[in-house]
């Protein structure tokens, strides 16, 4: 729709501004292939059904009163199963709220933020809504972030690893050499994807007065449509997200997804054996993909970063979805000539490739 | 637990400010009268139950997936409800969070934002959080409001309509008035409460294109554990609501919720019926209460507002509270003589009255 210069006069001057995230496309096609995510192929653990159902118990009775506001059971758990105590646990309505409240708690600051130049491109919209300066830092030619880089003046920091969408990961020394170098200022270690074989920071929370971890149950947890991510930090740094997220909304997380996430984060064997499988799968696409002639960045995520130096990425994105399979393509620069393929089960990286070999590179 | 000074150093500096917003306590006491938080007695439509079970189907394999960004079926479901089109409902995560995007697409102004003295507390807190300009405008001495003080220069207005806690509404005329006289301001009717009695002003919307009215399924439809809640505008208000929600969160709607959510619009004959039943005991509860000596304002909201001239109002939820009865008790210049009660079931409003009549005044 066309808004007029009569009607913006209504909206906030800065809001007229607004570059708002794009999420990837969540089409209705019948028999979709659907690689443009990162979903996870599998579903959650069986135990969340049951937490599922204790909810509705009673004509759903429960649903009448408020959610605790803290979350408290699901903190618990999540506690238990990181190794941390509870008050070193903040969660949000997905990792994307956890990530808001973390750019307004900590980098408002007279410098800027610091990110790398290719990596989640929510990073740049919370900065412009939170008004927040930033510098983006570029990756090396081989797409791989420079530590050096993030010793300089700013006013936080904040790196995704592994990154995305190239799913390269840093490893727990760099981490560590970037935490030392900032000793005044957060360092956020963004770790949406880290399950699927890289390093967690968790560990260096009890060391680093100055980080904050952030996880979600979208990805490795199979949960995508409930929406619960969380941060993990000192509790001075906990504190200032719960003061935010106060200030925001007290009662972020609804009762089934408190239910669901606590059975989710009880179940570790699911968990493991799960990743496993992705991971595992992983592993064989890129085989096949680096036999067809693509390039595969090294990945420790559910995702691959890859590019055919043959075809255009843009065109190979539209005959893959004609024969209904999607991944993404960012028509950014440097980064044009990859698709980001999202890791299915066997079978679907088989349609993938199958639809590659048979009939688009014939 | 006290931060120090130098953990400080890490908080963005507005942070150190904030002063959060905080709810109604959550406490878990064995047979707990819970009258502190304005919850429905009755449980959501059955409907809802098989809405969510079906989320659950196939081992809750949906779960794994994205919701809908949008949650379209949701914004369906209520523009019938409402009878409204789909492009006028705007969704959120609770009435909370759909307030604090409306702070932020409307009232960063150089004027303030109009609100009375006496309303839902959490307008100051959005305010400092986004940092808008506040004028706070006195109820009249009947804790009513003046329409005639919302005519002077600002940044957009908010009313709570019923206003809480004071339980009193306004009535549509004296809101077109408002919108009249501020045709260059965005004006939000926060209709938490109006389906237990009060006139909606979402028959206003195609006439004004400065009213938002805001609504939550957490009341009058029993789903304060869900967290929706609704705007209902002009196309191009919403407009500026959806750019703040996509800059902050772009799916803040869980599959169970927006499930659950649409099967309560859908049942209409059931929510009707409910908010009847909560009316007629309210009615019965004032007569009560006027009886034994409460002053007792005239209410359009599942919860009253009353005053007993011969005792201390903290003194009384004191002692209702070690009866097991919770109501609400604001310490705060004004009020401080007033009780906000929620209305319970028939069953549970006679045992408050019971243990004032027969415990607490002997």
């Amino acid at each position: 729709m066309t808004i007029t210069t009569e009607q913006m006069r209504f909206w906030s001057p800065a809001v007229r501004e607004l570059e708002p995230y794009v999420p990837g496309e969540q089409p209705k096609i019948q028999n979709l292939l659907k690689l443009n995510t990162n979903e996870n192929p599998y579903p959650p653990s069986e135990k969340v059904v049951a937490a599922v159902q204790a909810v509705l118990a009673n004509s759903a009775d429960a649903l009448r009163l408020y959610p605790d506001p803290d979350a408290t059971a699901l903190k618990h758990a999540i506690a238990k199963q990181q190794g941390v105590g509870v008050s070193q646990v903040f969660v949000g309505n997905g990792s994307d709220e956890v990530l808001a409240h973390i750019f307004k708690a900590f980098f408002v600051q007279n410098e800027p933020v610091l990110y790398p130049d290719i990596t989640y491109s929510f990073y740049p919209v919370y900065s412009q809504f939170f008004n927040v300066q930033t510098k983006e830092i570029p990756l090396n030619e081989n797409f791989e972030i420079v530590i050096e880089d993030y010793k300089q003046v700013n006013g936080g920091i904040i790196i995704a690893n592994p990154n995305a969408p190239t799913s390269i990961a840093l490893s727990l020394a760099q981490i560590e050499e970037i935490l030392k170098a900032n000793p005044d200022r957060v360092v956020v270690i963004d770790e949406a994807y880290v399950d699927f074989g890289a390093e967690s920071a968790v560990s260096l929370v009890s060391k680093y007065e100055n980080l904050v971890v952030c996880q979600t149950t979208s990805k490795s947890r199979s949960l995508a449509g409930l929406r619960v991510g969380f941060a993990i930090a000192q509790d001075h740094l906990i504190a200032a997200l719960e003061a935010v997220k106060n200030s925001f909304n007290s009662y972020p997380i609804d009762r089934f997804a408190i239910a669901a996430a606590v059975a989710s984060f009880e179940d570790q064997v699911y968990f493991v054996e799960q990743c496993n499988k992705v991971i595992a799968s992983r592993d064989k696409l890129i085989v096949e993909l680096e036999q067809i002639g693509f390039d595969v960045l090294p990945s420790k995520a559910n995702f691959i970063f890859a590019s055919l130096p043959t075809k255009d990425a843009g065109e190979l994105a539209k005959e893959l979805r004609e024969r209904g399979i999607i991944v993404r393509y960012f028509n950014k620069p440097r980064i044009n000539r990859f698709l980001r393929i999202t890791i299915g089960t066997d079978e679907q990286n088989q349609r993938f490739v199958d639809a590659l070999k048979n009939e688009i590179l014939v």
